[in-house]
């Protein structure tokens, strides 16, 4: 394995993975390698490019923290999320449809109870969302557990606050709840706001010079787990938003838009009285089934959150 | 640009590029985004494994500083580096060949006269090295500038030692001279000895998953600049190595393997008595003429060294 060229290098490369124990880490190599080396060879790739991929790889790996995950953004950003998310949600017709996961999940969201206040004390116009999880027969799903998640009307999450140091780290506009015995369930929330991705990092700076804004339509972060269904991740799109056709990470399914409703001053959903104009959203999940031991469901299944 | 699918998003993504300004950028982009889509459709990749791969580059990125560049090894171990290298360096026959680069160069080593030390205290046995820098014509380069660099006796550089904590971060085993008016030029240093690759990191455990080992052939790396010339970074192998055929870098070329000779402890080149054994090596380096304007002959010189 000397003297290697252009033309012999991609397989000398592949040929020594072939002691590879696991199969699969082998299949994920070869292909690997192969597209990493075309397209050098495709765009004929100078040496101070390869070293600009290099610094710009160094800088979103030295501004991702637990707080931050900026190679997320760039996999978002790139199309590869939502082509993932493709790849490994073909549902059948019926479905609600999944969309990118995005990196503002966060595990152990506060637990609150059907009718709680999931905002905890994120700014925003209030929202009133209620809504149903069923099967593909239009069945109840009673098992099914939500976790919701949003930016505030200023277009932050919470971790962005906690990650610039400001905020009380607390959780904010995130919530777990279960559906009750009907498979229904309502909370009280800030309306949904468009955002800009964060951009004051390498991924900003390529958005910049591709011509790109970093703007996400309006939207609500679902993730639905209920026994013997598939895990459902997706978002739910806020019809009339101006970048609906124009998503930075590509995720808006027309499935998932749905109206915000605008009511004046008056009695809510909850009883209660606001003194300032509310929204309400009704939006229906139907969950996937679980094949029995599919590989690729158990995979999707074991997908751990980013943050 | 909505309910894009696995077959529709790759044209989606490079249709958001058409705006970028720089037409190089965009030409990079729509090809960096068709490889990595179709390496993702290629191969089925799960979610798991998307997000492995996500975390896999954020601990590249958490242990990469200043002194250590685990990208660059990244690049070098699944032979992108040696791609490069070899798509950027295509030069008439009876040139010195280019090979890798790698991450332990340094800007800034220390001028020494000829004859001067390299080694400054890095640890190993003696070594004498003389050799030449001429033109494809045989004619000496009198102008010509060279940087050494190399592992000492246990196959650490020194950066990897300030890295560590450990030493006193003073430059070993690198420096920088001029060659005579005859294109000239000779130094003392130690013997270079075979290593493995830092491989207590990501790429380490990349490598073990590979069933592939990380050492490198024993050698002494160059860089050697000349006006009218094109700048030289390349490797002089010890001849008789183990890992000749199975570098983990990829970089061997049989035309860089020299022989370091033997001697019995007595007088050495220097005039001076080594009362244990020695070595020499001699080597000649053919630079390539600078072909006026070439563009890109400006951006191989254009390179910046990483650390």
């Amino acid at each position: 394995m000397q003297n290697l060229n252009e033309d012999n290098i991609t397989r000398a490369v592949i040929a020594m993975h072939a002691g590879a124990e696991n199969a699969r880490l082998r299949e994920l190599m070869t292909s690997l390698v192969q597209h990493l080396h075309s397209f050098a060879r495709d765009v004929g790739l100078t040496e101070a490019e390869w070293f600009t991929g290099i610094r710009f790889l160094t800088d979103i790996g030295h501004i991702t923290t637990d707080k931050r995950q900026e190679f997320i953004l760039l996999s978002d950003t790139l199309g590869l999320s939502m082509l993932v998310t493709a790849l490994n949600n073909r549902k059948p017709q019926g479905c609600t449809e999944a969309t990118v996961f995005g990196p503002f999940h966060v595990e152990g969201s506060p637990r609150i109870p059907l009718g709680g206040d999931v905002a905890n004390g994120a700014q925003g116009e209030p929202c009133f969302v209620r809504g149903s999880v069923v099967d593909l027969q239009g069945r109840p799903v009673p098992g099914a557990e939500l976790q919701v998640w949003q930016a505030d009307a200023t277009g932050h999450y919470d971790v962005q606050y906690a990650a610039a140091g400001e905020g009380d780290h607390e959780h904010r506009a995130r919530a777990t709840l279960n559906v009750d015995a009907l498979g229904k369930f309502h909370f009280k929330t800030i309306r949904a706001e468009a955002y800009p991705i964060p951009h004051d990092g390498p991924v900003g700076k390529m958005l910049e010079a591709l011509g790109r804004h970093p703007w996400r339509p309006a939207h609500l972060h679902f993730m639905i787990t209920a026994p013997g269904f598939e895990r459902l991740i997706t978002h739910v799109f806020r019809n009339g938003d101006q970048y609906l056709d124009s998503d930075a990470v590509f995720g808006v399914r027309s499935s998932l838009i749905a109206d915000w409703i605008e009511h004046p001053p008056g009695v809510t959903p909850d009883g209660a009285r606001s003194a300032i104009p509310f929204y309400t959203l009704d939006f229906r999940f139907v969950l996937n089934p679980l094949p029995a031991a599919s590989g690729r469901a158990a995979a999707a299944g074991a997908r751990t959150a980013p943050v």
